[in-house]
């Protein structure tokens, strides 16, 4: 099969490699209909993270090929989508929600997603099934359920975005986009977007966002506590993952507020006295989108919400490396590979 | 009137000053029963916060004496219990409970009550008076209420204590043991104190203790991993204030749980990364302890609860300067002052 391996930084191949076969009796091989790339999948493309020779991809969407003995609820022939951490969802750590630290994980991308076929651990816990062969307008959605979306809406959830709440969005990308999106499918009265490039404040508005600031740093801080009666926001969402972000996040949040972060926590060190005075909660990391995958499906599956428009490109998985340089020259948000 | 000056770092005395008197309709004037010494005064005594003749004090009991033409909500005559905020208890940020940020909040330090006298300003939203003039024996607890009752329950709430959880205490000072009672009081299932003193392990056993654990650090963390299956405490309180702490009570919380901090927080910086990927609730910061006033006055009333153990020295206000000694150096944990 045909796979995405980075060879070093900057240095993206699509290979032939062998198909993935089933190891445990848990687990399901998938043919992907659709992968893509995720801004994580930078940091070793820009030499910030160590990489040789590795699979990429933890995000997908495909057709069931195969099953292990153990596997009862998805069945060969079942399209399905699933998260980044592949989970057992029975043990007490996911039954509480967290299935992004069940006892028995595996990182998706340890094994590879940009990629022809897919070996899924723990097949029942981590894959939920679509109720039909879905449409393919539907795929580049169901694709955005299987990372961006649930991230999204895991801040959102963090951040207590609900009925009566204003709240802020730190981030414009594919994340904090589809935190707009969820923020507002959970009732959200009134959602401000950090955001100062035209088609992003587009796109926010179309999720739902109801204010856009354009100010960052205290200045933004400053617009938000004028948009909330002084007081700041009732919830925030960080999607960035820098001490700027985080800072603006926190002191954007009125006392007794919640921030939802997600955003993959790079050099940021929050100082105790700060926090201490705020008053705020503060909740987030890698997010249990298993826990939220049945109920997103079912949206998308029923045309309620469209988070595939957070998919600017879509190229063919063969040309990935395009793909790769234009999330790094940021000519693209987010970019879909079809299999 | 008598109160006490800290006229520099280590140099307490009490002095003869004119009594307080109404300013703002909404103040009262209140003869105090009872003051005492916190944690926080020794900052300043210990030079590691600047001081220069500075009134000391923030917590209270006592007995209304004058109230301005605004106050209807207590009454000459009443015993009053309130926090060491002064806040309106009708302000957006103090009905959704978090009254130690009050829009118009008053820092009772600023003002000083060890003393024979306070002004207590806002006295409709900040006092609480008892259902009658209480039995000397009742005294001390009530005075606990006043702070260090109600930021260890403030802490127990923030770590989410409740049926069917284990919780994890670091800290085992006034607030730490109080925290204990709290989450006794809330239903906690399991109650781990982290205590190498016999003295305040009997104390922490009396208040709901069910388990000690007398290692630290990354050992005590361990020790709590083994007591809950390896995951680590649903709730976790800290109650000191140092990044040792702070790492410690992140480190005994499994994914998806709780920790609570109130420990006034002196030169900590959470690493980012390592809350990203702990995937925990944090939240603390100045305790809302008019929000659990009411309720916990009642609890003392009616003799449910007797927080006024953590006393283990009883002084006059003319011996605060021993008072204030026997804390420095160790040989007392809180120390009440009668009036």
């Amino acid at each position: 099969m045909r796979q995405v391996v980075m060879h070093g930084p900057g240095n993206v191949q699509v290979e032939d490699r062998e198909d993935p076969k089933i190891i445990a009796p848990t687990d399901a091989i998938i043919r992907l209909s659709a992968t893509c790339i995720c801004g994580s999948d930078l940091w070793p493309y820009r030499g910030a993270e160590p990489v040789d020779h590795q699979v990429m991809g933890h995000e997908y969407v495909g057709i069931v090929e195969e099953i292990g003995a153990d596997v009862r609820t998805v069945k060969v022939g079942d399209f399905v989508v699933g998260s980044f951490w592949a989970s057992d969802n029975t043990c007490e750590i996911c039954q509480a929600g967290y299935q992004a630290y069940c006892v028995h994980r595996v990182l998706m991308g340890t094994l590879g997603t940009q990629s022809e076929r897919a070996r899924i651990p723990l097949a029942d816990g981590t894959l939920v099934a679509t109720p039909g062969i879905p449409d393919p307008e539907l795929i580049p959605s169901l694709m955005a359920a299987s990372d961006v979306l649930g991230t999204g809406w895991f801040a959102a959830v963090a951040a207590e975005a609900g009925p009566g709440k204003t709240i802020a969005v730190v981030g414009d990308g594919a994340v904090g986009l589809l935190g707009i999106l969820a923020a507002q499918q959970l009732g959200a009265e009134r959602i401000i977007a950090f955001s100062r490039h035209a088609d992003r404040q587009a796109l926010a508005k179309e999720f739902g966002a109801t204010d856009i600031v354009e100010e960052r740093g205290d200045e933004g801080v400053a617009r938000i506590k004028e948009l909330t009666g002084g007081l700041g926001a009732h919830s925030v969402i960080e999607a960035v993952g820098t001490q700027e972000a985080m800072a603006q996040a926190i002191r954007s949040t009125r006392p007794g507020g919640h921030v939802g972060f997600v955003g993959v926590s790079h050099d940021v060190a929050i100082p105790g006295d700060e926090l201490f005075m705020a008053g705020i909660h503060l909740h987030g990391g890698p997010a249990p989108v298993r826990q939220y995958l049945p109920h997103l499906v079912q949206l998308i599956w029923d045309r309620k919400i469209n988070p595939g428009k957070v998919f600017d490109l879509v190229l063919p998985l063969d040309r990935a490396a395009e793909g790769y340089r234009a999330m790094d020259e940021r000519t693209a948000t987010k970019v879909l590979l079809t299999v």
